[in-house]
């Protein structure tokens, strides 16, 4: 493993074990001042994030992703007050998760602890530098940021700004640590280094998301592919389905719980089909249906396998008739993501077996699928939306950055064939 | 992938889909079945095992292992009792986890569901055979079982019983499977089959849960390595420390929670190694001391870095003496492995700061580190102990084979950039 990688991850991993036993009121003073540095050098960070900037354009780059990668001091100050939000939150280590006092005595507790250090590999926004630093430090972990080589001079303006903001606080500054090289090897050093980093989490496209799935030995957390699709049951009320499915695509077509397919019992096509298309022609959506839906209009692209399967993140959506709520949670299994499908139903009946048989992350009944969010669960903050089924489902919040330790408490219980005895103390 | 394991996995995963929404009820008198079944089968059970006896004593194995490997029709009973004391434990699946009605009226639940499929790779003794299965089962869960080559005969017999059991129940009888094939190849076509897999949990010695880990894309849950610490602090009750440390290490030497090491304050080593050394020589025990140990002893042997490292699951243990509990904590967290470590003190403050500083999955205070088990923490039953920090650290019972779904249900919410709207009905 190359050197300056090992330098990095071990100055994480021993400022890891020494942020871990930390309360919460250092770490919130060290976030404040995270923020307060970030305003006091936003002309430094907006000079060096002018260098990418100019550096993307001359590689002619799209105006919209230059617009992600472009920070002024405006945008600075924002980063800054959502650390500053961050550090309001409530501090989820050593929240007691279980406990009892167990029939031979023992006290037994399960706490939260911090997972210790933290990978984050992420593409173009540089305020994700700041933000995961943020949530990595409340939550009690080191933190090793792996961010586009196209934001490469922002993120080094702000991990420095962050680490001499740190040098005076409780936390140490080896904290927050920039993941050295600009190449894909860095990466790659970044998936095998077991052992020193405890967990990693790919933020961006699905191409980036299942590279590092398949080459990682550290564990991952895999993040937000989302193919959502809205079920519109038969005898479903279609106002609120014309009024959930066009919130569902087209309110942000570039997230991640977006809709990107419907779903329409055969029972309710007639009706709702030909509504269907013209509200969403009227959002500006391009429809791909299969045959049954291509009867209902003109405009219906023929849909293939591969509309849906796939993640549009455009004002695009696949359609289908299906012959039953077991027909659309099939379509929903063989291509969905997984990430969140809503059905809309009067029934209660169909509503309970859909939560059911669907196995996402997220299941919305008689709402948009716009509201899988950390924000909107109440979170106050997210580093992603887990669509796997280990660990965390659904968005992650600071409990997700943590693990659990037990702690039992006794008073010389020792464990024999015939159940515990008590050590005679020396007292 | 060889199209024997395809078949399989599909098989599993069509059945988990079937058996992932049943309720309680039907799991448990799924449960009794087999464990009938095994009862009413043993003699064939027997015969079948009986095979694989006589193969492990052609190849000249150790009689120890020969008896892991041994059923008679006691252990099959003791097998179906383990079985039917599954069924009597509360189902994981359905249990609401967390909720709230949102500010916009939404009601959110997050509710345990089963993983899905779930491989488990393990060794020797058949009985881990039955037991995952019927913890699979129980959590809702499918099962693909690749045992050891070497209780191959045994493994088969057991699941054409559970099979059929199962075909007369609600649970289908797909949900428990065989990984076809001998080799290591049926191994790595295991460990590749993410998507079909959702979860690994290899069971056995430190290199078969390395090469696991170090090949699998399916996401896996480490067990079981164990090398647990005594650390005995300045001022010590030493007769409790004396008890605590030959319990941890000689109760049952050959399981991950017994006692590996142990560390001693250097106030209290006068008085307590030649007490240590004395009473681990009456339990039969070797101790690989560091020199400021073997000042105390003739019978010490001197320790290498491999001592500190090693799992012996036998009658040795290293020592070292140590400057302070800060170096205890240091040598913890450079040998150890993240299973169970106990302090013996009479300091609060010492004991609060142990429990803060050790990174492991159990700290034990003043209590023998035999203790962090499934069993002995009130959880009915077992399918490991997890030493990562992802999803589960520490005993596994059925709640560590769950995943979580989020549940939202409204009437019409929508999400705009102003906040939720609610679609007009039709109604």
């Amino acid at each position: 493993m190359n050197t300056e990688f090992l330098k990095v991850a071990h100055a994480a991993r021993e400022a890891a074990a020494e942020l871990a036993p930390l309360p919460r009121a250092p770490k919130d003073r060290a976030l404040r001042a995270v923020a307060d540095a970030l305003v006091a050098h936003a002309a430094e960070i907006v000079e060096a994030n002018a260098a990418d900037v100019e550096q993307a354009r001359a590689q002619g780059t799209a105006e919209a992703m230059i617009d992600r990668l472009r920070l002024d001091e405006g945008r600075v100050a924002a980063i800054a007050e959502a650390v500053r939000q961050v550090a309001d939150l409530p501090d989820p280590v050593g929240e007691v998760m279980r406990g009892s006092t167990l029939p031979n005595g023992l006290e037994l507790r399960q706490l939260r602890v911090p997972l210790g250090v933290i990978g984050i590999i992420y593409e173009g926004r540089p305020n994700v530098t700041v933000d995961a630093a943020a949530l990595c430090l409340k939550s009690g972990n080191a933190v090793l940021l792996r961010g586009s080589s196209s934001a490469y001079s922002s993120n080094t303006a702000l991990v420095k700004v962050m680490q001499e903001a740190l040098a005076d606080t409780e936390v140490p500054s080896g904290a927050v640590q920039l993941v050295p090289g600009l190449t894909r090897d860095s990466v790659k050093t970044l998936m095998r280094a077991r052992g020193l980093v405890d967990v990693l989490i790919p933020r961006g496209g699905a191409s980036l998301i299942n590279s590092v799935v398949e080459e990682s030995s550290v564990p991952v957390i895999e993040t937000g592919t989302g193919n959502c699709h809205v079920y519109v049951d038969a005898g479903a009320d279609l106002d609120l389905a014309v009024e959930i499915l066009v919130n569902a695509k087209a309110q942000r077509p570039s997230v991640c719980n977006a809709a990107e397919t419907f779903l329409v019992h055969a029972d309710a096509a007639d009706a709702f089909v030909p509504r269907a298309l013209e509200a969403l022609k009227a959002a500006g959506v391009t429809v791909h249906g299969d045959a049954r839906v291509a009867r209902y209009g003109d405009d219906v692209v023929p849909a293939t396998e591969d509309d849906f399967t796939a993640e549009y993140l455009s004002l695009d959506i696949a359609a289908a008739v299906v012959d039953s709520l077991e027909d659309a949670v099939a379509h929903i299994r063989r291509y969905g993501s997984g990430h969140t499908d809503a059905i809309v139903t009067r029934s209660q009946q169909a509503a309970r077996r859909f939560v059911s048989l669907v196995d996402s992350a997220a299941v919305a009944v008689n709402a948009s699928t716009r509201f899988t969010d950390g924000g909107e669960f109440g979170f106050g903050a997210e580093i992603g939306i887990s669509t796997q089924k280990l660990h965390a489902r659904g968005p992650m919040g600071l409990p997700e950055l943590t693990s659990t330790k037990w702690v039992y408490t006794g008073e010389g219980q020792l464990r024999t064939a015939e159940g515990t005895v008590i050590a005679k103390s020396g007292q």
